[in-house]
């Protein structure tokens, strides 16, 4: 039972990536400069394409081919999938052909940027924080820019665990998604990302509680390391996740002429789920919190039972050896150590202060 | 007593019943998914139709045959009790007949969705948690639609303390209700849910007590899972009854056409109320939360008896056989040896200088 | 000194009485039912009518001589005092000549209802609570109905000592408040309650002061317990003071017609000394918060005196023993036993090594 | 180096005068007594009137003279300066004079009255704290009141050193005064008061980094005791400034027509004065809180070191007395005994066990 | 491993440079003081104007000669730096010259002014702290004074580390800054010191992680001094960065009429940055402020071990030393002494009660 615990525990507590060491302060305001890690992930361009009856893929696609397909289906909804944010010339690009703001370009390549939303005349950008369990827990910068007839979401890496499902949707005609415009695939996005939370939220309840119970029940195995691991992991998931909920409260709120009015109640809805995350988040932030003073706690009743071993060894047998001793010493005249049954006596003597100091420790409850 | 107090603590202190594990994330908005545990309880529609003169029920009716019911009878107020959220077929069906907004019928079917107030053109959906002790305490997924001349309750379990009372008023004609529309009757069944709190609240101070008063005497009793357990209980407590507040102070405040003037009086009393339970929760969160504290020192208090106690035994016996160990020397030329008193003056001796140091520390009042 | 420290802090600390398991929680909204514990208090109605030239009082009237009384000289300011809320039914008589809202005459039987405001067109319901030093820290539920020429005021036990002296100064014409409305008397009573709590405020100011001297020079004088218990009777005075202020801030900013422009200041007045006192409690507060770290710190810096006593004698004996030990050795062949001058060698070794060691001491500052 | 520090913190240290026990509850609004405790600090009233050309004082006159001297020169500003409260009819007789209402004159009488602001039609009201450090920390009530021609301060003792440099100014025509309104005359007295918090905030910062450091580095010369008194100072102190604070931000915001506007430019000054103490008293308020915790992890240290020394010593000496014991049996057969090395062998066999032990607590890093 | 740790803490712990004592009270409002500590940087201001076209730069000029420099091109953009705040009695002639307020010229005078920013109609004064790593943490005060085509940057010493990538910029015509009016400037300074708040972040960021490291691996190796230092820097420079978010944040919603549209973007980015600073120094405080609780952790299991050893080498050895000083009895009479194999018996049975004690210890998993 308590290896299963241990397990369960570690098995998420695997540090988080922490995106430390930033490669360069972007000193010149609005100068697009990847500062991410995930050098490796080559940037490629995809395209989904649909309308209430038709939907089509094309992968890896260059800006002016894109601009292209958009531009020849105007009613269609076009789903623009920019991953890897390395290539920042394509960015650039990209940025020059759907007119979006040199500031915007900056805060889609700087991975570090915190969440934020920032409404222009023609388009919408919204960044965030997409968090997922590969391994470890990682938090991946994840950007939104809708426009009319296009939503352009960007990405760091490949995963797609959390998407996929929406993806499959889309092509199976699932839901109202297919009947909606570009407003309601921004939200079905950005409803996919914050219902993934959920399972980050449920992750540190798991982890909260095996380790509360380790604490408990097995406090040798345990560390200050461990409490102070979760601590961090759900301080970094609660800031992302706080901003977060402020910024769709901002947007459920907006009248961007891009929201339908129906869109407005989906949205309504959104806030109401990371509301609940983020409460969630909360509670077990609370109960962690409280972690270290019962760690604290129980190992010092672990003391407790080690000085009590030691306070009752030495207790009974302080005054015994010391009689031992008494009738160890070489006086020439010491009456009692000629008497026959003196040695007897002695034993008898000590076998009944034995029994009182244990009588006495048994009624302090000290065993 | 004492023993009477840990009953009286343990009584209560059965862990919540967390609905963890979801069965599976809500990826669909809209789509309308029951996650609870409660898969046993079959669903059952019943009806309580009453007017200032007439009142009748019948149970385990088609969601037709309800709608047949509530339109033959404009003039009377409607009550519509759906127990047993399993089957969302008949929670669909009763949708679309009294005209329900999906994503509501998808919060009435998550029991997981945390409290909640929806205002439409036509009606008002208000979801919250019923609380109450049935062995351990439970937290009911609760939701409420009321529409001109009907409510809607929406129920996870079969269980019916909390609104028995009112049924019986109903039926006995005691107070306004007959005499009032279904505001009224909305307001009554939010009322009774809510009253139920003060009991949930009074256990939270019972249990607080007796665990205070076993910290304070009967330390050895208790563990600090007890305390943790009673936090929890409290946070869990206050998650559902906090936003719950919030939303009731909203209410009373609307203006929305379903609500008469007189009635806005009922939903301020009803805002007191809840105010009141969460004043109360948030005393004794604080109470709670200092426990900790309490136990750590009443432990640390233990131990330093413990430690006296043999800080004194050896602090009077050391020097004691150091003495007797001197004459247990074989030295050839040890004058005090051969001198006939010596025993009895190295007797003499030990004896006051283990008065001397029990003067010594019944000054330092360590005994 | 001690002693008296000690007796002062018990003086005030025997616990608050709460007014625990209700009798029944109050299902029908606006039903009028009494839930205190005064049962043995019987009702009786007095009035105190006054104007700037006659003042008079008659004693235990019936509701209907009261009404009459009051009709016949609308120009006189009325003062109704109902004490004793066991007879529910004088009370409905009473709001039922009155007019009174039935939620009103709920929440004056209802001793456990919080502060609360509630203002209607014809008058302004006030309750608030009654806290003062009678043996214990009594809290009582205290209501107050301002109209335009009366103010009724409701009490549950026959205490009079806070409003004794506003009596007073009403039949001495002290002051301003013969010539003034009866706005001017509602704040007066309101007042002498408000300024009442100066008096709680200094008793826990002296109580926190009491405690911290004993924790800090006489530990073994204290427990947790007691801190807990000064941590409780804060949290209960507060409890009633804060909401109280709040409600008193609303009134100073009404525009009632009953309040007339120049008792509006006096309102401001008001509102200013249960700031003061609020203020002041806080500050109480947060310094009996810190008391149980100063216990713990005092416990602990306890414990290591006991533990440098145990070791300083452990650690001179304990090598001293070992060289006593050393030559009761039994060996056949050991050359000191034999020399004259060994038993002084060995006596001049032992209490070299236990100099060396009392200065090391003395240099760790160990005592 | 450490007396020093000892008793930098003890010049700063001496324990602040509260003004406790309240003579009596002030029952009659309005009713103007002193309660404070300088009884032997007989009232004066000073005048100082100054314009741009002229500056005279006169002390010690009545209130009639003062009137006559302020109205024979309505040009010139008049600062009166009333010390010493205890005479409550020359305050009632001034008050009439300058047509002051009777609330304002028990606020000025009233010593335990908390910073105020109140703005009348022809005068302002404003009452603060003066703190200065005159051999211990000492908080004098000090009251305002501004019309348009002259400034009334009233102190409870004849300390001068906050208002000295003030007067100066206004005699050597320093600055812009002489040229000035009652309005600038007024902010010059607060801006004094409120320049002198900085010294205090000052004190508070060095008795700090003093207390800091001797807890780390002499534990042994101090007590919690030592932090709780600095906790005091600061509650004590952040009582007074915060709600002063408050009211400059609304005097500055205020558009009395009192106030000249180029005023207005000095009390934003004033305010981002005084907002700059209380950050700097709230940083050392955030460390004082920590100091307890680090004042519990040094003793803790310190005992740490002296269990190590005990426990080194037992457990070198445990195992050796163990031996010596063996050999001090008086078993007839005992083949070691007559052994000619034996005694050699047992001495060389304990100082390997005692080397093994001191390696091994080197290894562990015990000293 | 841990020395690097160490080294990589140490590193940065220098403590903060405080700007303790204050030289003088500034008693007249207005008066142009220098209160720092940096006498030694004698006053140089500087000249660098541009335009889109040209870009040259003059040093060490008088007010004079900037004041003509500035008027000969009114369409040009100049940047006066003021470096070296001493020399009061320019800064007095330059506030002259450009119509500042006396009131501006002493808080650009006063180095312990908290940020600050005070808009007039031809200008607008803004300061702040630039706080950079040189050798130890250093906090300059910073002031900003923007015209229509010039700011004024008045700085403390020559350190020009933060600034000087923007004057490239200037010179090498990167980004828009050459193209833009005064109030980009002003943008493009402010911006360049905010972004170096964030390497001041990541080195708290690495302090805190380094010290977290020591406190759980190395206990011995740290004390609560550099929790406390950590805490302090945090404390320190929160203390400036929170204010100026707050003024960034009034800055970008200002409508003074210096600050065109298209600049507002920029500020809206640079609010965006202080932010995100803040949310990581807050992050980084909460996980320091647990490090206190983590160190007394780590301390008191270090203690645990090193009780156990005492406990466990205690309560083998003190039954054994028992049994050794009972047979070291004296007494005539004692029937196991003779016996041949008694030696042997009770070498075994000592053996025996050392494994059993032994193997209790271990099944407690004490060692």
């Amino acid at each position: 039972m308590k290896s299963k615990l241990k397990s369960t525990f570690q098995q998420f507590t695997k540090p988080i990536q922490f995106q430390k060491k930033s490669k360069v302060q972007n000193l010149v305001p609005g100068e697009v400069t990847y500062v991410g890690d995930n050098d490796h992930v080559s940037t490629e361009i995809d395209l989904l394409s649909y309308n209430a009856d038709d939907c089509e893929t094309s992968t890896n696609l260059s800006v002016s081919e894109i601009k292209a397909l958009v531009d020849a289906e105007p009613e269609s909804i076009h789903w623009i999938s920019f991953t890897g944010l390395k290539d920042v010339n394509q960015l650039t690009e990209l940025g020059d052909v759907f007119k979006i703001h040199p500031l915007v370009l900056e805060d889609i390549a700087n991975t570090k940027q915190r969440p934020k939303l920032d409404e222009f005349k023609d388009y919408i950008f919204f960044t965030l924080k997409m968090i997922y369990h590969n391994n470890s827990l990682v938090k991946e910068h994840f950007a939104l820019i809708v426009g009319d007839n296009y939503v352009i979401s960007f990405q760091e890496n490949r995963y797609d665990d959390v998407l996929k499902f929406l993806r499959e949707r889309i092509f199976l005609k699932k839901g109202r998604i297919r009947d909606a415009g570009s407003d309601y695939l921004f939200y079905a996005i950005v409803d996919a990302i914050v219902d993934n939370y959920y399972n980050i939220a449920e992750t540190i309840e798991l982890q909260t509680e095996a380790l509360e119970d380790i604490i408990l029940n097995h406090t040798e195995n345990t560390s200050p390391q461990d409490i102070q691991i979760l601590k961090r992991q759900i301080l970094s998931v609660r800031k992302s996740v706080a901003p977060t909920k402020e910024l769709i409260n901002r947007l459920h709120q907006t009248d961007h002429k891009l929201f339908k009015l129906k869109t407005k109640r989906f949205l309504n809805d959104l806030y109401d789920h990371i509301l609940q995350v983020t409460e969630n988040i909360d509670i077990y932030r609370d109960i962690v919190w409280g972690l270290m003073d019962m760690y604290m706690s129980s190992t010092s009743n672990n003391m407790n039972q080690v000085m009590k071993v030691l306070t009752i060894m030495s207790t009974i047998f302080i005054p015994l050896t010391f009689i031992v001793g008494v009738y160890g010493m070489n006086f020439t005249y010491m009456p009692e150590l000629d008497l026959k049954s003196a040695y007897y006596i002695v034993w008898t003597i000590m076998i009944v202060i034995a029994l009182v100091l244990v009588i006495y420790f048994k009624r302090k409850k000290w065993f």
